[in-house]
């Protein structure tokens, strides 16, 4: 029997606003969010683990930077079982967010498009984390 | 154990190329990428399943239209074991796209991001199909 989907449009909503709060106020502060497992492509660069994505979100040339989000979308991941019998994986999480970003006092706002998976912690269900990160400007 | 990776960059480049190239000459032969439980959220409206997924994009409001990929990033998703000593679940592959739309004679593209998530067939692992799939229109 699958499994119900998780709540995925509170939970997707839940941490869109959770991270881009921290992104904008404490960037080291993402680092919970993050695991050794984690991968993050930025502008086309990879990164793997909290080291060195924290090194990455916190070294980035600006001071100030506020995100603006213009649409969120959200959808389970509902992995299939893998063996007759034995129970699915669990379900997790995938955001898809568009929306500007103002950096610095420059007066035009920069467009992205960013992708999050957030998978489950097994030890605490109710708690997600970052799997995957896609992160692009959109040049116009 | 974990498994390696999958060459997530060559199934994703070809996946792009192939789903691109179907999708501007011709809509319904992109069915059999998607199954049952596939998810499309399309300008934030979502769809279900081959039938509506199809009839979707068969019917969007163009006669011609041509997708110029800007760039694409691909991640590997490696789903930790179930339990100690099972085998992890098949990996899959995210894909991130951003490109430019030219719908019928007019001369001004559209932006656009897209996401898929792309799963392992149990019966043939080495056939991808579309389990998430999420479009969205960047307007300046």
């Amino acid at each position: 029997m699958a499994a119900a989907p998780p709540d995925y449009q509170g939970i997707g909503t839940a941490f869109v606003s959770h991270y881009y709060n921290l992104f904008d106020t404490s960037r080291p502060s993402l680092a919970p969010l993050y695991r050794p497992s984690s991968l993050l492509t930025f502008e086309g660069e990879p990164f793997m683990g909290v080291d060195a994505i924290l090194t990455k979100l916190t070294t980035l040339p600006f001071a100030k930077v506020a995100h603006q989000v213009t649409t969120s979308d959200f959808q389970p991941v509902m992995p299939d079982p893998v063996a007759p019998g034995m129970p699915a994986p669990p379900a997790s999480v995938l955001v898809f967010v568009s929306g500007s970003l103002m950096v610095d006092d420059s007066p035009n706002p920069l467009k992205f498009s960013q992708v999050f998976h957030l998978s489950p912690d097994p030890a605490n269900p109710m708690s997600y984390w970052v799997r995957n990160d896609m992160f692009r400007l959109n040049y116009a």
